[in-house]
């Protein structure tokens, strides 16, 4: 039997294989969390070299762990054992033509998010996805996760806008679903099963992407809000005024706030009010007859009459809209900066977001006395990314992180909501799934993954428990 | 062992088991080509009955045919053998509260999609999903069916609207996936995965579904385009220009309006141009102080100076509005009263539109020259039920059905699309999809189908061939 380091060299080429040192910067996750040293790193360079690789691995009994930027927050896209292949997407980059009749276009999995809004600027076409990590974050990991971001109430999410998927299969088959329609109801959705499967199930090589054309006006406002439950009852108003605009509707603390302005001090807070709940809303138009401005003031003269908004300002111009949405995307490096943190990605019913915030605080006060609570998020969706930092004094978190995290994920539950909104599970969130879950929901996604990948090795450990 | 047809009357009571002639009303499928008697039909009224059903026909080894409004075009909801139980939604009709806040509400499997429109409508809200049969078809057989309609494009299929289900399995366990948020990556997307199954993987018994909120103006245009180029080209024109406010974007031919108007005489047509493209555009805004006659206004103006559109009216009441829409939603009818047809459920990328007809006119009339072609559907996603009658003069298709839909399936592959755009594959579309479809895919659907449903009980012959 030839040796499978030798097999896969020969595959891939020297520039498709790394190892030893080589493969350092792709062992460890994001959060520094999981990763041990693999065999090696693949990086394959078109479909049958995947498809090669994963064939190689399976007759050598390796384990394959698929990775795109490796930005993601659960741990899914590094090895936890040492007979494992780490397959990097990141040289299958190429970008097709857009078809702006049809509203699509057809990708490689190794595309970094940004470079893919860069590519279709020119085109006035855009892809609804935006996301803090989108300068490193890949189409293939994009896909696994089932990312979401800020305009996922509007646009939707990673499974929304995929119209067609190549997908490399566990024994090595590529399965070419690279339609470029919406509807396809010829059999089961394959193409949203993958969204969300983490690697799991196979090995996402292609996709055709759906995408929109690009506004041609924008409006964005930053608002202090009285409360967080006049946040959610502003948020529907302007939903049903006018949520055709929505672009935006993010939501963020004074806590987060106070942590983005402390460390990064090239920021700059402009109104004159402070609360403890803030609001950021963008609208954008594909036409220039929409009176933007005076619809996002009109209901901003609303929401202050009704005594929901306590202060505001709509951005006067591109520069003022880029300094609102710095605020609210350097939170988390804020609290990074700021020391230790706990991160939870919840979701809960829209409407049900001010309950959980305050259901939340009393449980962490209750674990920790202190601690500080950092929640941030989506609106239109319910998002919540609910990060906690140390009480003031502490660099810790006493131990209690297990505590934390079991208490917010079953209080999402309770309100119909999510533990894992959208980063997905990971090797992270297997264990609170499996508690959270029901074990009919549970015992399912186990059948799935063994109809797909019978002998456990497409990135085993995460999304579920193996079935072997 | 008991009899399974006492057991089954034991669980649901006199009121809800047919057999005999009351089942002969569920018995064929809607365009009377499909259907045995079955055992009997079973009418549960709630999701432990559903349950309850499924374990005791498991037991005796009974097939189960999940029935909603049966208004499916491809024979997904009646049985094909003797030994079945057709198990009807129609009983569990509850519509729960809408959640304005968070924008969704509960319903049981068996609400006629119209029921639901009507209930919102006091609240301000509505579920964006509209189609023919809206005033038959139930929110399960929605689902499992994945239909589209005329909003899909904007709003999505119901896969894109369903945030939770509830599903009795194969075996009688109930998953309770009832969650009320868009996020959730706990694992893979089995909601998702519902959709579009047909019944063939579990029955849908209670669902959560995304609402938005009603439009407060509309605007409406009829419009006849100089070819279906034109229509394309408009089409992508407007979806720059007003992509936001589009609720509305269907095409047809002169051939329907001619059949149509011949056989509906309370039909009227009001513009003094005839063409052979027609376009029915509409608009709708939740804001007030949106230009949006003005927006439509000035599109038509473009489209005319472009020569994309010939003639052109804007509905100036709600009444012209229901009158324009009525030229369009009556085709099937009018085709249908015209006498025997045969209906093809196209998809293909919307810049291909044009491409497809033309492409599609040329096979058609090569198989069976005179053959009327009445393309029409909805060009924001490229959906063309692509429907003939016979030639003038001929009563039928001189034996060539499965050559049109052979032919036409193939082209549509061929440019990226589907055969099976929003009907699904039922009993009607398996064998084409076995053609047309890699043998990766059909493998990977029936592996999916034997993990969920190993004895191959539920819907057997739906979908995809028994893995047994």
């Amino acid at each position: 039997m030839t040796d499978p380091i030798v097999a896969l060299r020969g595959i891939l080429g020297p520039k498709g294989w790394l190892s030893g040192d080589d493969a350092q910067p792709y062992q460890r996750d994001w959060l520094n969390r999981y990763g041990v040293r693999p065999v090696g790193v693949a990086r394959p360079a078109n479909t049958a070299e995947v498809a090669a690789v994963v064939k190689a691995c399976r007759q050598a009994g390796l384990a394959v762990v698929p990775q795109g930027g490796n930005t993601g927050l659960c741990g899914g896209a590094v090895a936890e054992q040492p007979d494992a292949v780490i397959v990097s997407l990141s040289r299958m980059t190429a970008i097709g033509e857009p078809d702006p009749e049809s509203g699509s276009i057809a990708v490689e999995a190794g595309v970094v998010l940004a470079a893919l809004h860069e590519a279709l600027e020119p085109h006035g076409l855009m892809f609804p996805v935006h996301l803090g990590a989108e300068g490193s974050a890949r189409i293939g990991g994009l896909i696994g996760t089932n990312a979401g971001g800020s305009q996922a109430f509007r646009f939707g999410m990673m499974q929304d806008l995929v119209l067609g998927l190549e997908v490399v299969m566990a024994d090595g088959t590529v399965w070419d679903g690279m339609r470029a329609v919406q509807k396809d109801n010829a059999g089961y959705q394959l193409r949203k099963l993958f969204c969300g499967s983490e690697g799991t199930l196979g090995i996402v090589t292609q996709a055709i992407l759906r995408l929109y054309p690009s506004p041609k006006q924008r409006a964005s406002a930053l608002l202090v809000m009285s409360d967080f439950a006049a946040a959610v009852s502003f948020g529907a108003f302007l939903r049903g005024e006018a949520g055709e605009f929505l672009a935006g509707l993010e939501f963020f603390s004074d806590v987060g706030l106070t942590l983005a302005l402390k460390h990064l001090p090239d920021l700059a807070y402009q109104l004159e009010t402070r609360g403890d709940v803030y609001l950021l809303v963008e609208m954008a138009s594909g036409s220039t007859r929409v009176p933007l401005d005076d619809i996002l003031g009109s209901a901003l003269e609303w929401g202050m009459e009704q005594g929901l908004v306590v202060d505001g300002a709509l951005a006067n111009s591109g520069a003022q809209r880029a300094q609102f949405w710095r605020l609210r995307e350097e939170q988390p490096e804020g609290q990074r900066l700021q020391g230790e943190q706990l991160k939870h990605d919840i979701s809960v019913p829209p409407g049900a977001i001010a309950r959980f915030i305050e259901a939340g605080a009393k449980l962490c006060h209750e674990i920790l006395p202190g601690v500080r609570i950092n929640p941030f998020g989506h609106l239109g969706d319910g998002n919540i990314h609910y990060n906690l930092s140390p009480p003031e004094g502490r660099a810790d978190f006493d131990g209690k992180a297990a505590a934390f995290a079991e208490a917010l994920a079953a209080s999402a539950t309770d309100m119909g909501g999510s533990f894992a909104a959208e980063h997905g599970l990971g090797r992270a969130k297997i264990a609170m799934a499996d508690r959270n879950r029901s074990p009919v929901e549970r015992e399912l996604m186990v059948r799935l993954k063994d109809a797909f990948d019978p002998s456990g090795m497409m990135n085993p450990g995460v999304s579920v428990r193996s079935p072997l």
